[in-house]
Parts: structure tokens; C-alpha cells; sequence
């Protein structure tokens, strides 16, 4: 099946957090590819990758990078799908650095930017935009939902019967 | 018509920021609805119009808010729409506060967040995802990027045969 | 004994800070609950918690959360009763974005904000605030208070007496 | 009659910002005082007023100050009563040095903080806290909560029907 | 004369502060050109700019751009020419968002950085550069520098003669 | 009467700060020289400076500086006086550039630091420091600092009996 | 021999900071008192022995603080002794939060701030301050600075006959 | 060989982080040396390194310094060469206060800046500053993009061929 969401990130070190896209990607079914662009390392290969995207049958691009991150909004400069960019936490300033950089694009060329590490997010954000298209879609996000609320009220019922100590207690085992 | 959009804010004191996205949906003949949910003076009224608003007709909401900026976040808490959030700039903290409120939500409930005052931007975004199922649409907004081009070219021409003092001046005038 | 304070948190994640506003309640002899609602997950559990809490008996609420931190200033919105705000610590934003999230409360709608990870202290302000209508708990705080003065000042004697390096030796043991 | 609300501040200068606190005091029909108390330049004064706060039967204490901001802490620290900081917005850090100055106090010690600026919650935190004795004042709340609401549906009422544009201008005049 | 020194800049809006480095070549009598190179409205002419930079003979790019700003870093994935990087304000976040964006480069493709607004310095540092290979350039901004000290030691003994007060009055006038 | 402290700053920009420092010196009677050193234009000067400061009877040196502020550690490594850092607000970063880098000095060499634009406390400081060696200063700071309180308690006064509305009436004219 | 310098903390998990300036105070011999001082646990503590330091002999008070750190700057308001401001590393928001409690003094009442931690370069100041009126004292941190200067040459030296490699495997050993 | 590139350092805390730089001068083959200059410690060996610099036949200096970082700058104040700074990591600002420190400079003395803890970058602005003079070594900066480029295609190629999870397993290996 031809990918629907391409999932790129400045560099393999980035993988850790941007798996968590790649799971929701996984568990909604949606068709995807990952690969490894760096804006400033391979910037011809951005302008290809950004270029061909729609073509290629893309919809949606989810792109994570930490530091001066110009990778999200490079690939939005060049394509008109929508992209959705993941600022990657870094040693020095804890990510605030790539939030910055991404979320702070000009007027004419956006970003959808999630939480910093928050690729699981930027995972569901797709699967809500194609949801648009693919009405099964979002009936599973809303199942996704349901079940989210039914853990916390699980885990709700589990501290409100335990008490706080025992419960973590329990956690701790 | 049928709204598509839904754009939101706290109070009509984010109108003058979050008008640039109704600019935007007027530009591109998107049908839109806009009007004022306060998450904090009108709870109710954020639960209704979140959970009315896929049944209404909406694909997508632009939500806006300053400071303590809950509004987008609960509105994605409660409808499966994707959701547009504006951090609007605050006077003490220049919107860094709702930056953080808006950007910064948990796993499995994801809000698309802008640059602080980028209500422009939120409005192209809405209309990138609308692109997905509108194809018109995702036309226009390749066109619209061509003329930002264009703009730019022109603007760069005009430098570059003034010369920086000149066009300075008449730029002034 | 019908519980006086609510104390709720976004996440099971939260209880080791939250659990410190707990440990006060038992100190304190004040009756009280403790659950999860998360106002991103279950918005309605936090409508029904908020909007049930004064009929059940609830004076005070204690609400933690990190990151886009909306459960405080949601209860806030829809119960009259004073809310607690406890910021809990980030792993990117070091909980500055909760902080930031929870107390920066627009005119109207008030949280009570604590210090970053300061539950101990919701605490005691809890305390504080029925040591209105309860006058031997606020008896109770005052001895807390001689109770902490007195332990300041044991510390004191014991370095003044032993001096810093002994001091620190017979801490490391 | 004999004042359940302190008001103070650190300086004259904090006034402007501090008077919204009185007037919520004035529309609740609380009876309160309100003087300056300077932590740095009025050392004593600042032990007297808070050691004697609570026999002159004062409820809560109101403290708004900028910058190096120890004022609600300090105050805090003699007292028993409940404690609501205000951090003063400061011309060079906006505030966030008051805010930092005023939120972070250790364990044992808690300021209810409000926003920067937020003197008009402060009154009304120190409403709600009131509100455990005196059950007409937190209808009153009540009241007020709903007369928000109403307003903010007036406003959105008025935006929905005249549209952006007119709104705009309309309030412009 | 063919330029050495090419001054870019994301929009024409930065043209007040860029104009600082134009002043600088100028006054060194360094052949430059100037011009508008937007990174998102504009990505092939950044390509096309930065490709052709070498062959046509530059030596340095001063690049000037606020916000998310990816300019400097882009033209620097391109060209193997030494990249200067001019932070420029912005009205929401002062240029923090522009100098993060523009200094934190990844390993392998470096940028220049100067202050915030900084291009009057962008500008020595190109001349610094180019005097590598043109030892009168070096000598002339040895001069500059010397011009320097000397206009700070004129207001020194100004200052020094005419006492504080008389020294701020005659400069009001 | 040979000046005890030395008041230098790194452009005449700044003098409208630091002109509070020199009125504290003229206020209490202290001997004192002022002049523009800038550690970045006339490092020598800078140099000669500290060197010569013991000598000349320097005790105490107060330097101001913004940005990247590096006056007051350098004059700090050269001579052993106390050094007093007046770290200068500034357009960009407000100060807060200008604070690290005078209050973030390695082990060995100390900068006593005051507020952003702090000249007056940094003038009062140097009050405090003369007054080990000379008591009749010491006696006058504590004057001042009566002189503080009573200011503060007229205020109060004028405050309370007029009360708020009045006041800032009164105030305005 | 009567103490000299009065070395205060908020709190003995402050002590492992505030040891390096126990330590200077024995390297130059200067008589000293350590001990433990809550502004929030023990106020009248605080105002008792700020109002007697003088009368004990006391000429320099070195106070260290965390978070809403008030320690100095009560002190300082206290008595006219100049205070030395340690802030110290938070868990949360690394000391940014005591660095501004303790350096945003208002004016009038100054606290002379070293950097975050910086306790070392709290007794070396204390050693300078002392060294107006004892020039023993100041001839000895001449020689400290002497002895600094060499060590640094000598580290210099070996780097410069080892190499970078070897010399950081001979350190690693 | 003479050296072209001066690698200076506060301390020798910094060579971790440095000598990535002297890596980048031995993979270039540029004739360099190393050693450490402390602006606080050793003044005047800073005045004479930076003094004798250029005489010495050094065309670009590289210097590293943390916290209060002056290093740079001042050696920019003294010699004509290009400098280059890099803000080293430090403990409790994560080198927001070196960043600050060294990129905040004013008008008239640029310093070249890198990102925090930037090194690398630092040896390889050298490179292409020195690349003006000599030819080969620009060609050879373009080399070194080439290999990053094919290192980077690599790393995407094993990583479409493996897929996400194969590949990080592979990695941890």
C-alpha cells in the first residue's frame, strides 16, 4: 500500500522519540514510510523529499529535529501538504531551542508543532487529518479515545480502592 | 453553506489577532463560523460547542487564547476534530505562557499549534487539511504560495535596483 | 467522616509528588479523597467532579498536573470553591510550563498556585484555608509552625556546636 | 465594622495594580484594609502588622509585591492566616522575578500565588476562602460566576450576528 | 567590481537592522550586493543563491532573519562559503526564538553568530574575514579600532571634565 | 579629596542609569570619580584602570554594563578592590544578558552583583563596604535607612486615611 | 577571637554549597560563625540575629537561599551590615528562581550576589570587603590571585607539552 | 609548521568539550595550537596571547569559556583576527549564561558564535575562514559535506531497509 504519512527526521538519534509516531501509525493501520532527512546535512535530498511528497501519494508529513530544527519548516516551504513538526529535546536547552525553531515559522508557511518529544502526538494529529478523508479513521481515533478514558478510569478506581500508599506500593512491584 | 471551520477565542479582546484566520477563510472561500468560548467563564458553552461540532458539519477548529490558554486543549479533549491553537501574546509574558499551555499537551490528545499571534497561519493550516479532501482547495494554496513567491521576487528586484537607502526612503514614504 | 478536600491529579504518574499533599491531610487529621481526572482523557469525569464537589462536602480542592496543565484552572472554572493549583515538574520544561499553564488564570477565575512540585504545601494551605471555619485546626498549624521553628533550631545548635565539617560527617552516616 | 481582608503592598507604586483587589472587596461587601508594608524598608512594621493580623480579626492577607518579592512569603512566614501573593509585573523581567520571588516558597510555608498582575483574582481568591464561613458570599460568587458567563454569551451573541468586521469597528468607536 | 560580500535577508522588514552591515561595507569599500532570500516563501531562490554564491565570486554571506529562523542555516547546508548569521528582534520573543534558531546548529554546518539585531557587527566580521587575504582590509579595521578608542576616551574626558550632570544635559540638547 | 570609589561604565549610554550611583555618593558625602571605560573599545584603558585603582585610593569600584557585560569580572581580575556590577538593561534581552554575565563568575574572582539598572543600590553598597572603615558612613546609611521607613509609613498613613480611590486621585495631579 | 564574618543558611541541605565559603573563611584566617537562619521557618530568629550582628562585631553576613530565597534580603533590610547573596541550585528551575529573589533588590536596600553556588566567591568578597579596613587580609588575596595565576599557567604549560589527548588521558587517571 | 589557529580555553574543565575543535584541525591538517588563557585568573596573559596573536602568524582564534564567559569577547577587544566563541555547558544555566555571554557583544568587536557547547562547528568555521586564503582546504570542507551527505543517505537507506524497530535493535547492539 502507498504511503500515506512520511515520518522524517534530522538524524538516526532522533529515532528514540520519533518511534512513538511510528506506533500510532502502526496501531491505526495507516500506510507510512520513515527515513532519515537532514536539512542541513543533505539539503538537496529535503528539497527532493519535500518536492516529490504529494506526488508520491503523501498526505501528511510528520518531521522531528532538535536544535536550530529547520527541517519541518523547510519541507513546509516547499511542499503544500500539511506538516506536523516535533520538536526533539536537546542536552542544552531541554528542546526549547527546536520548539522555537519550528513554532515560530512566518506568516504564509505553517507548522503544526506538538509538545517537545511529543511524537506519539503528531502520530494522532495525522491520523485526525486523514481522518477527513477516511471517516473509518476517525472512528478509531474515537475508540482511541474511549479506551484512553476507561484506563484513567481504571486507574482511577484502582487508587480510589487502594489508597494512596498501597497503590504505589503496588506500582513499585 | 455549512461551516467548515470553527474559529474560536476567549474573549473578543483576541479578535484583532485571531481576525488575520478569518481573513484567510474569507480568501479562500472557505466556509467558516466565528465567535467567542471562554474555557474558563463559559465551561458549558466549551463542552457544547466541542461535542456539537462534528455533527454541525466542522472538519477543523482554530482555537485562540492568552496566558493560562486552555481553550484549544479542552476543546481536543472532547471532539476527535483536529484542533488549531493560537497562542495569543499576553502582556507580561509575551506569550510565552501561551505558548507553553497550548503546545505543551500530553500523549493522545494533540492540539496543532501555531507561532504566538499566528492566526494566519492557522487559517492556512485549516485549509491545508481541508486540501486533503478539497483538491480546489490544496490548488488554491499552491497559487497562494506561488504569489508569496512572486511577492518576494518583486520586493528583492525593486532592492536590488534601488539600492538599500532608496528603497528605505520610498518605503517611508 | 465526608471528606473536606478533593485531591485530584491528571496522571498516576503525579502521585509521588501528589502523595505529599495527602501525607498533610493525615497529619492534620482532615478528611479527604484522592483520585485521577484527567482533563485531557476524561473532560466529562471533570465536569462531574468539578460540578458534584461542593454537594458532596468538598471545602477545598487540590488539582496537580504537568505540561498544558488545564486541570486546575478547569475545576476553578466550574466549581466556586477555592482550588489549589499544584505545578508538577516536567521532564523537558522542568515545570515551568506547568507553572506557567496553571497560574497565569485570566480575571475571574482564580487558581491558588503553589510551587513547582509544592503539593506539602496545598496542602497545608488546604489547612489554612478550613482554619477558618475550624479553629483547633488552625491551632494545629500554629504548633506545626513552633514544631518547624523548633526543628530549625535544633539543626542550628547542632552545627553551631559540631561545626560544618563535623556536621556534614555525621549527616552522610 | 472590623476588616476580614488585609490588602497590602510593598510600595505606592503597586497601587494601580493592586486596587483591583479592592474593588472586588467593594462589589462583595467584604470589609477589608488596605496600607502600604515595605519588607525591605519597613522591617518591623511588616512583623507587627502580621503578628497582629489575626487578633485584629483579619481572615486573609492580600500581599502584592515586584521584584525581590518577600512580601507574601515574609508575611507568611509570622502568621497563620492563609496568605495570597499578587507577583507585581517589574519594567526589566516582566514580572517573572516577582512571580519566582513569590511562588517558590519551601515546604511548610505556602503563598496562594495568582498571576502576574492578578490583583483582581487575588480578591477574589480571598472571596472563595471566605466563602467556607460565610455561605452568602460564595452565592454571591455564584452570581458573579454567572453574570461572567452572560456576558461573555452577550459578547459572542453580538460577534456571531454583526461578523468580524463589524464587530471590530463598531468597538473601535 | 564584482561583490565579496553578499547581505541576505528574509524579508524587507529586516532591511533597518541589515542596513548596519551595508553601512560597514561601505565604509570599508568592500564590493557587496544585497538582496531578499526568503527560506519559506521562497526555497529555490535560497537554493539557487546559495549555490551559485561561490562561482560568482563571493567570499562571504551575511544572512539576516527573525523568528523561525532558517535562512543562515540553510544557505550554509549549500555553500562551503563561511555563513555570518544576524539574529534579528522579534515583537513576540525579542529574537531569543531568531538567535536559538540561527546559533544552534548541528555538528558539520556551522553559522557565524552575532548579537540580536547585531549586523553592524556581522558586517566587521566579514571585514575580519576577508582580511585574511586583504591585509589593507585588516589594517583599515585596525584603524576603525582605533578609531574606537579614541572617540570612547573623547567622552571619557568629556565626562570626566564637565561632571555627570552638566555631561547629560548638554546631550539632551 | 581623592575619590574612594571609582564609578565606570561602558559607554555614555549607560550614564543615565549609573548617574543613581553617583547621586548616592553625592547623597552621603563620599569622594568619588566617574568616567566611561569600555572593556570591548579600550581594553587597555580598561587595563589601566584597575591596575591603577589601589593605588590612586580606590576602595571600591562600581561597574555597569550591558549586554555582553564583561567590565565588571574584568576590572574584577586585575585589581583586588570589591567590585560592584550594575548589570545595564537592554532592548533585546532586558537585562538578562547583561546579568549572567556579570553575576556568573567562575570561583576566585567575585562580582558583587546588584539588580538590572540597580546603580543606586550599587552606590549604596559601596556606602556599606566604606562603612567597615569609616563609621560616621555607616551611622548616615542608617539614617538613610529611617529616613526609608518613615517615608514608607507617611505613605501608609496617607493611604489609609485617604483611602484608595483618593489617593491615586491625589497621586495623578 | 570574635567573629568577623556571619555565614547563614535557609536551610543545612544548603550546607554542601555553603562550605566553600566556611572554607575561605579558614584559608585567610578570618574569624567566622556558621549557622542555620529560616526567613520562612524561623522569622524572629532572622530579625534577632540580623539586629544583633552589628553589636556582636560582625562586619560581613553571607547568606545562602533556594527558591523564593528571602534570606538575604531580609537581613538586609534589617541591619546595615553589607550582605553577600549566595543563591542557591534548584531542584525545578536550577536557581534561576534564587538568583532573582536574591539580586532584584528594590531600591535602598542592596545584597551584593554572587553567581548560583557561588559560596567560594561569597568569601572571597567577604575577604575583600574586610581588606578596606584589614590590609593583611588584602595582600593575602593578592597572593591567592597570584597563586591562582600560576596554577593556571601551570596547567597551561602542561597542556601545552602534552598535547590535548594525552593530557586528558593523564587527567582520566 | 606555524600555527594558523589558536584553540584557547577559561579552563581545563573546558578540553572535553574543546577538543573537538582539535580534532577538526587534525582531520584538516591545519597547523594549530592549544592552551588555556583565563580572562579572570590570567589577565594579562589573555592581553598578551591576544596581543601577540597575529604577530605570531595566527589567523583565527578559537576560545571557549563557560558561565561569565569573557574570554572571547575580550580577546576580540584586543586583536583584529577573526574570533570564534563557544559557549561551554555549565551546570546550572546549561550555558544560557555563556551563550549570553559571548554573543551579546556590542557594536564595533564581533565575535564569531557557535552553538552551546559547539566545538566541532567552531574548528569547522576555521576551516572555512581559512579557505578564503587557501583553496585546497575549501576544497576539502567540501569533501567533508560530501561525506556527511553519504553518511547521512546511508543511515536513511538502512533505515528504510530495516524499518524502525529492526534498526534500533541493530544500533543498541
Amino acid at each position: 500500500m502507498k504511503p500515506l504519512v512520511g515520518i522524517i527526521m534530522g538524524s538516526d538519534s532522533d529515532l528514540p522519540v520519533m518511534k512513538e509516531a511510528v506506533k500510532i501509525m502502526e496501531e491505526f493501520g495507516v500506510p507510512y514510510e520513515v527515513t532519515v532527512v537532514s536539512a542541513h546535512r543533505t539539503p538537496q535530498r529535503l528539497y527532493d523529499y519535500a518536492q516529490e511528497a504529494e506526488d508520491k501519494g503523501l498526505e501528511v508529513i510528520i518531521a522531528g529535529a532538535g536544535g536550530a530544527a529547520h527541517l519541518p519548516g523547510m519541507v513546509a516551504s516547499i511542499t503544500s501538504l500539511p506538516i506536523i513538526g516535533v520538536p526533539v529535546k536537546t542536552s542544552t536547552l531541554s528542546g526549547v531551542d527546536s520548539l522555537y525553531s519550528i513554532v515560530q515559522m512566518p506568516g504564509g508557511v505553517p507548522v503544526a508543532t506538538v509538545a517537545i518529544n511529543g511524537a506519539k502526538n503528531a502520530g494522532l494529529l495525522a491520523v485526525q487529518i486523514l481522518g477527513g478523508v477516511d471517516k473509518e479513521l476517525r472512528a478509531k481515533y474515537k475508540e482511541y479515545k474511549a479506551d484512553m478514558k476507561e484506563m484513567v478510569e481504571g486507574v482511577a478506581n484502582k487508587l480510589e480502592s487502594l489508597g494512596t500508599e498501597k497503590y504505589l506500593e503496588n506500582k513499585e512491584k
